[in-house]
């Protein structure tokens, strides 16, 4: 989403028919959604922008809604590969290459699809943008179990989810909801009482298959990265590793160690589990010993 | 070597073919080694007769010594896998796959052996059973650049430890050499300030290409393994990776933690830089922070 | 206690006089309990003899056992320190320095016992080699506002303790109840991944009004104190600190540190709560970090 | 120093009379200081004022440099307590109380000031602001074993020290050179992945024969103390404890422990040796373990 944001001022001073274009597709294939929501305006904050569309979408009679639920696309479906879904829909469903699966992966997704719409009527609705392929091959399967009714709740409760990332991705003023995660880290040398400066960390995430590497960096004068390992999107959920080249730099620091070094490369393994949260896991250190945990 | 071991008091008393008959392997074909030893009889340890067999090759003129160093096989070379060697080299190769390997790791070797040779006019000789693949490799690398005088050298400190190895494999009694290296754990839950038992602990060796797993058990009431990981042989140089599965322990104990869990298997990544040593790796862990260390 | 101990199997085979002899005074003023537990020998262990003895008390009319019990003596009271108490009571008391009393303390200490005795009808019972003055304060405290039948139970929930310490000063033997505690501690320098050796380490008791200088000790080159820092007795419940002096072990080692030092005396400030338990107490530390906890 | 600090432009365009006036007194006893920089304006920036002055100083000839160095007061000596000296100098001697010392204190500052006196010719110099009691009586210690050109330096490079803080306090403009350090903590709950909120934290001052409470406050919603421990002004170079009542705090989170608490109140003792630095000291914790460090 290149655009320009628009501000929310200038929403609230649009014309009915302007509104409807600026935000039409943010509730995928349902532009009443925001037809409801023009007659509301003006609004103090894209929240409670974001919360008049959603109780219009809740306000609505079931049939309506179920009508609004079945408009999604299949995820990783024919429809979507095919092109008929809203862009955003689309860009959602890249990012995690859902558009680009072998075939038997595609025929894993298509089989959890059929027996989710079987079972429950609609498609399966989740946010991509806050989720990796494994979190949502575990969602697929862990929902599979409810009952009809916890699945529309949870079906309305992700395209919260997913319509408050289009939105923000349209407007900005004041109250914007959060949306965005934030993970960061820290390495002290516990030997020399100081950041340990220069130290190579890589981010991988980390698949039941495979692993992709995010994020390669280097530890600034404070110890810290210069920009966070990631911010400005919500946090995929699922398994990640930091690996911090700690070995490296106790040998650039003249520190005495093993050859080959007890403490090399130290890998951290560990999960995300909310997409908005504030994730800092940082290292302390020494050639012999190190401590982690979820800072703050 | 399952035969039982004789006792430095009987070998104190065999007659000197019977001491050769039994000690006559142990300098790769130089039976005159164990012969010269066998008139410094009575020995009042193990480790003394051990002196007293490498004390006679270094007082051996250099142009018997070099004959001596020329009699040891290639590493992973034909005549190993001819079976031209003592069963003794058979077997310590053999600990490490060195008679099965790929065609394409087999000539990596033969061109390491040849450069060594050509370089300085002996086989290349290693502890084997200190060793992995990747240290063996490493080590050839770095020794082929050294002088001739530091490979004479370093040749004989090899086996130094190759030939206590084979002694203590057919002689018990007091003083023995130290040829065995120790390698423990211990989980301890900083939640509830007890040993954490019935962790699943995993013991990975870690190869440049490959990891291979070493040891499965679980913690025991003291939050130790009731076995070490690793004893009563030396540790082999290079990379391991412990996984203990403390996300499981903690889900049992009843403590909350996010889903997935932030910590769930933590690996901690160690070298191994000393066979002999005793290398005590613990675990101290909450489900949001662990600590780790070379502990003793 | 002094004199050589009986063994359980010379216990076995005494004569009933020699018997009460020997352990007629383990349960205070009340010869009678050895005299019914004289009668069921043999005993196969220790415990089962205390256990025996034990319940000779509990199967007693309820008129017998508060007979019993208000034959002890008042902690701190003035029969005790006129010697009308048994030489056990007397040394027991004297552990804790209730013989030698400020006139404050001795005053608290009698208004204390004349509540609890107006309260309950009996004197205030505790094992006071469990104790520090401060813990025997707050358990009078507390116990002040149970029940009768709370106090009966927590008086004869003492006895036990103190007549279990009584037995085994008088009788050696298999399955020996458990009356000892063990206090240790353990310094792993960080820096150079190996035990702390020479490091000084203090032990203190924190009383409410002064900290007393219990063990002045010397780590050896495990990092560990030759001997325990307590063992062999229970641990009296109550507060201490450990202090290691880990900023001069730094400096002998050469590492550098600020001047002052940055940490120099670790004070670490832990409870017993557990006289029979087990304590290990160990510092991690480099010169700007450290850490501990309750270990195994 | 209460009144408003005049901005580096205004400094810049007062006339000389008016600079002198106005920082005549920031070099003790020597208004020709501000004189010879008085010449030189303008200033780019506060630090290159002081350069100036402290160039002016260095380039003086060494008798008038001597005659500087002996127009000092002598630390808690008579003229100080007589008046004679500077406000700011009076200020600063007060902030240690050096104007209330007892008898037998005094008596002591007396000696070391005429011995000092005695060895080199001039008064003994030190930026009281930058230490503590115990601290300058160390430096006096030390600094009387140097030659006479060493203490020369060192005062210059002291009173470095204590012409820039009277600097700051008359002038706010860019470049101001760093004068102050900065005291903080953070505690992090190792059993909730959390920030540890609520804490009582105190910072005590542990001089050789008191202790005195600097600060004493609780930790906010992320674990900090709203205000830094210590800011704007310089740290004292000295020893410290904080004092994280950490057992009340999981005890209002519900967290079981064993009473009385292993873990109640933790100390953490640290020494502070640079007074313009950042020190920020870190409690992770959990009922029965915790790690502090050195953080940034």
């Amino acid at each position: 989403m290149t655009a320009p944001r628009a501000t929310l001022d200038a929403v609230n001073a649009l014309d009915r028919a302007g509104f409807v274009a600026l935000l039409g597709e943010v509730f995928e294939n349902a532009p009443w959604v925001a037809e409801t929501a023009a007659a509301q305006r003006p609004f103090a904050s894209v929240a409670a922008l974001h919360d008049a569309m959603t109780t219009a979408v809740r306000a609505a009679p079931i049939e309506e809604r179920l009508a609004f639920l079945r408009g999604h696309p299949d995820l990783a479906g024919e429809v979507a590969r095919a092109g008929a879904v809203t862009a955003a829909s689309a860009a959602e469903q890249g990012s995690l290459g859902l558009d680009r699966l072998s075939e038997e992966e595609l025929a894993r997704f298509e089989r959890l699809n059929a027996a989710y719409r079987e079972r429950f009527g609609i498609p399966f609705i989740i946010c991509v943008r806050r989720h990796t392929r494994d979190s949502i091959l575990a969602s697929f399967e862990r929902r599979l179990a409810s009952t009809a009714e916890e699945e529309i709740a949870a079906a309305l409760e992700e395209i919260g989810y997913i319509t408050r990332l289009r939105l923000v991705a349209r407007i900005e003023g004041p109250g914007m909801p959060r949306t965005n995660g934030h993970l960061s880290t820290h390495v002290l040398d516990t030997v020399r009482g100081q950041p340990a400066a220069g130290v190579a960390v890589s981010l991988y995430g980390i698949g039941q298959s495979a692993r992709e590497l995010l994020v390669s960096t280097v530890t600034n004068a404070d110890g810290r990265t210069d920009a966070p390992l990631i911010a400005g999107t919500p946090l995929r959920i699922g398994w990640y590793e930091l690996h911090f080249a700690i070995g490296d730099y106790f040998a650039r620091m003249g520190i005495a160690a093993a050859e080959p070094r007890f403490i090399d490369v130290v890998p951290i393994r560990f999960a995300i589990a909310e997409p908005e949260g504030r994730y800092h896991v940082p290292l302390l250190a020494s050639p012999w010993s190190y401590t982690t945990y979820r800072g703050s």
